[in-house]
């Protein structure tokens, strides 16, 4: 059953394109149109079959009952602003941003309707990107918050949260400072970190030795992120300033202790917060293995 | 050819078990005594052929001929003390730790002739241990690490070199001081930020959300080295307190100053240090993808 007429996606990447592409996959969607700045990226969308048409312009919106805005956050203000031009009065509009407070600001500063905004952000990994990495399954199994506010039309709420489901999604509501300060320190206090630690690595070079060539399968693990894009966490860290703040100091106060017990050869304390560590990480793999993550 | 009448390794973990596995393998060693504090441990490496006999004293390190070292820093000690007493004079000796400083000085501190120690720390990934991990081709194209001292016998430098390349590893030589510096940068310091940081998100529970939950496969694998050994990883901080503790200084230094980018939306400073960590780890992927690390 088509729950969707017009389905209007502004950023045909890997989040916009598989949530097209599942959609339609799922039988829910009539036509799709994608907006976007690389007309390469939507020359390769439409060949895939992700997007019936596609446009460069956001007046593009125009038709569309529901419009998803798949940008990165130093985007959204532009966005909002065209939305708030072009979009119809009766559209939803919804997000994957990583960002919640931010995307609701941009709703409220430049929509007549912020109501009509359902604030989400699908939790799926990025390592790849464009349309041509888009996948129908990206979601499945995946944990979506959907940060309603108190102007949020519950119906339209109600409305996103059955298409995300639709698609495989795992629907978890909350409050979107608290989705801010979870995601602060799940993910972008270890991008910083990880970017932190592969230029103090660099930083060590002396010329006749590469220190990464020291790096063992760890390291490339834990510093996979570091080579995530650039752009787009200069976003997330702009637009979530207050709380990847306090996630690094809460940090940087883990590595102080670290570097007072080190210092002072306490290994008590040093084993306390190890196997404190490795048994939280144990016990959410544990968990997350047993398909009970989440809210 | 038999390159070692009789091998004794102390510690038949997934090292010491890798490192007698491959060398039985090549061909290159007639008896290998396994010696440890574990007896099923022992047991499984016996029935598993990679030693053929062992023993849960240091007393029988005394008839082998090359005695491979390969337990937790923290035992560094109570070993060299007691090869002191029963190794052959004759012996070479060598090890697989992960600090090479601390080694030295134990060596230097029990052994009447540190110089038949040879110095070495092969640089292959420990998430699995015991001998049942160990494994014929741990080493292949894998680092290995030799720090030789003014004192050490340049003959038996140059033996355990062949039986590390025999077993296919890549060997370098460095300075003691020099290697613990790297490693306490690409190895030593991921570690403690990764327990830093699940213990800093940890904190962030607020009993009717696990923060965990919200993770992606980013902090999966950011964090995969916090489920590492504590106890052994308390012996590496504290055996290599002041590279590890310039790492930690290095890294706070990094993490500050994002920390004043973001706290002044200073996003040309953010993107110039991100854009300069993904070049870095970018450049060093297709170095290793072409087979180029190492000194």
């Amino acid at each position: 059953m088509i729950a969707v007429d017009h389905l209007a996606v502004v950023g045909v990447g890997l989040i916009g394109g598989s949530f097209a592409k599942a959609l339609r996959a799922a039988g829910k969607v009539g036509r799709i149109t994608g907006i976007g700045r690389s007309e390469a990226n939507l020359l390769e969308a439409k060949r895939l079959g992700i997007i019936d048409h596609y446009a460069m312009d956001l007046v593009a919106v125009a038709g569309a009952d529901l419009i998803m805005v798949a940008v990165p956050m130093g985007a959204y203000g532009q966005v909002f602003s065209a939305l708030e031009l072009h979009a119809r009065a009766d559209a939803i509009i919804t997000d994957a941003g990583s960002t919640k407070q931010h995307a609701i600001r941009m709703a409220e500063q430049f929509l007549t309707a912020p109501g009509r905004f359902v604030p989400a952000h699908p939790i799926a990994g990025a390592e790849h990107s464009g349309a041509a990495a888009a996948s129908v399954d990206l979601f499945v199994d995946r944990l979506v918050v959907i940060t309603p506010t108190p102007k949020s039309e519950s119906q339209l709420v109600g409305r996103v949260t059955d298409l995300w489901q639709t698609i495989g999604a795992n629907v978890v509501e909350m409050d979107a400072k608290q989705h801010d300060q979870f995601l602060a320190a799940v993910s972008h206090l270890p991008h910083l970190a990880a970017f932190a630690l592969v230029n103090a690595v660099a930083a060590q070079g002396d010329g006749a030795h590469d220190p990464f060539g020291f790096a063992a399968g760890g390291f490339r693990d834990f510093t996979r992120i570091a080579s995530s894009s650039p752009v787009m966490w200069r976003d997330i860290a702009l637009t979530n300033r207050e709380a990847l703040l306090a996630s690094i100091d809460a940090m940087a106060g883990q590595l102080a202790q670290l570097r007072g017990a080190i210092a002072q050869g306490d290994g008590a304390l040093l084993l306390e917060h190890f196997t404190k560590a490795k048994a939280a990480r144990d016990g959410w793999l544990a968990r997350s293995e047993g398909g009970m993550i989440g809210g």
